[in-house]
């Protein structure tokens, strides 16, 4: 079996303001991974604006757009000028009400190869999506790769990177890379220590579902200070997200490939190889050995006494 | 809520070549570590002998014994002296023709509180353990945690360990901790970079399951060279097996609280706090956001296209 590579890279950055400024520096960034030979990029969770579920705000549903809309006609643009596969992420609108935090999967001819919707969504200070984002629904399968010239792409989102489940399920269909664009930070008001703690769970999670898997993950968060955009009550006002970048991309050992630091933007790529997860399932055939019969009560909230 | 600790250990040890001795060492570190508070010991896996299925022989199954066997008889007497719960290795023969993997929960006043036997069983050069262990079967739920009195034990083995599933059932099961007795080492005839990326997998993928499900893990391995015990045909021996250690506790971020080194014979105990998880899992709730809705798959083999 010949060795299949794919030259991936992310696009980590602050907030530039607003859309234009945003996509602005996305169109830039992209150039100069292709001319390092970039064949994918992964953008971070909802790129094109501020964080916005800091605050409850219905007028924040007036950003959302088709999956079709201005930012894919945009990003598709550049996909076919650059011959890259970009895996974006846009708020979407699919109806009056129901609207979905979404990646898009734009092949190098700037067709949609595919999306997701985002399954698991959160809910805590600071992270109102909730209200916001309606749960992705499904057909079958729940979590589809989506297919693309460039092999198999596991597509997730921020909060379903703590869920092994979303993982597995993404690797028995066939998934060949795991990819979360994610937005995750800090509250500012936590001491250092836990913060680092934090950082490390997020960080470690992933590189776990690698593992299990035996597939290349690709994580691509935000970066940078975030006010809380101040539209409620003011003593309903959070401290702000420092969001805290460090994407990564890791191998399907969860070794580490490339490693972004917590400040900056930066644009980063690397060679992973597709060849050698079909090694290491040979080497230590996790898959072979699933207990099926056994795992009915993943099904179950909770196993009550 | 008051704060709930326990102090736990783990006895990570080289074969010292027959029962009488390892169990004698054994002996010897449960007393050292109670003289230091530990309430709570993890053994290694299959610690009475040496790693015997780097072959196939069926004179091995000679080694076997009963639940309540002289190993039990033997722990028993030593979780009484020393007031500690006690999780042991067993080489289980169950009926003729039936062998388990089993862990033994023993219960401070010298009780069997409970048992495991291993779920996922490998198979590969040098870890023959499918022409030994018949895989665990199981009532309801199939990965139940063991009651004790310092909380309840979701304890797997070896293999497990790779499995999400498992941990995940342990804890929607109510394991309060997540214990590995395992077996796990380098073929010496690795390069020492493939060496080091299995033995960061082996930890990370296990950090992963305590972040995922906010569970302190206890992880107890063997440590040492041993070589094929030879008795098959030369030209299917083994190059032998270098357990590599590094035992380690964990926190439910995954944040490290012990690890032993890769070397050595070494017992050691810290403090771990159970009320941590409670907290972690309000901060962070993945358990309220689970899809369960769209879990249905993971019962399957894999979901062909």
């Amino acid at each position: 079996m010949p060795d299949k590579h794919v030259v991936a890279g992310f696009i980590q950055h602050k907030n530039h303001g607003d859309r234009e400024s945003n996509l602005r520096h996305i169109g830039q960034e992209i150039k100069q991974l292709a001319e390092r030979g970039t064949q994918l990029v992964v953008l971070q969770e909802l790129h094109n604006d501020a964080y916005f579920c800091q605050g409850e705000d219905i007028r924040h549903f007036e950003q959302a757009e088709a999956l079709d809309g201005p930012s894919f006609q945009h990003l598709s643009q550049i996909a076919t000028q650059q011959n890259m596969v970009i895996v974006a992420s846009i708020f979407e609108k699919r109806a009056e009400g129901i609207y979905h935090n979404t990646a898009l999967v734009i092949e190098k001819d700037g067709k949609l190869a595919g999306f997701y919707r985002k399954m698991h969504i959160p809910d805590d200070p600071g992270f109102y999506e909730k209200f916001y984002f309606t749960p992705g629904d499904h057909t079958y399968p729940a979590f589809s790769p989506i297919a693309t010239s460039l092999g198999k792409l596991g597509v997730l989102i921020c909060w379903d990177q703590w869920y092994p489940e979303a993982a597995r399920l993404m690797a028995l269909a066939g998934a060949e890379i795991l990819i979360y664009p994610t937005a995750i930070g800090w509250d500012p008001a936590d001491n250092p220590e836990e913060q680092q703690r934090q950082l490390n769970a997020w960080h470690q999670v992933q590189i776990g579902h690698a593992i299990a898997n035996h597939l290349p993950v690709i994580s691509c968060n935000r970066v940078g200070f975030e006010a809380d955009p101040g539209h409620q009550e003011p003593n309903n006002k959070t401290s702000g997200i420092q969001f805290w970048g460090n994407s990564f991309i890791c191998g399907p050992q969860g070794e580490t490939l490339l490693q972004a630091n917590g400040a900056d933007s930066v644009s980063q790529c690397c060679e992973i190889s597709l060849h050698r997860s079909a090694e290491l399932r040979k080497i230590w055939p996790f898959f072979r050995d699933r207990r099926i019969d056994a795992y009915n009560d993943l099904t179950q909230r909770y196993i009550d006494e």
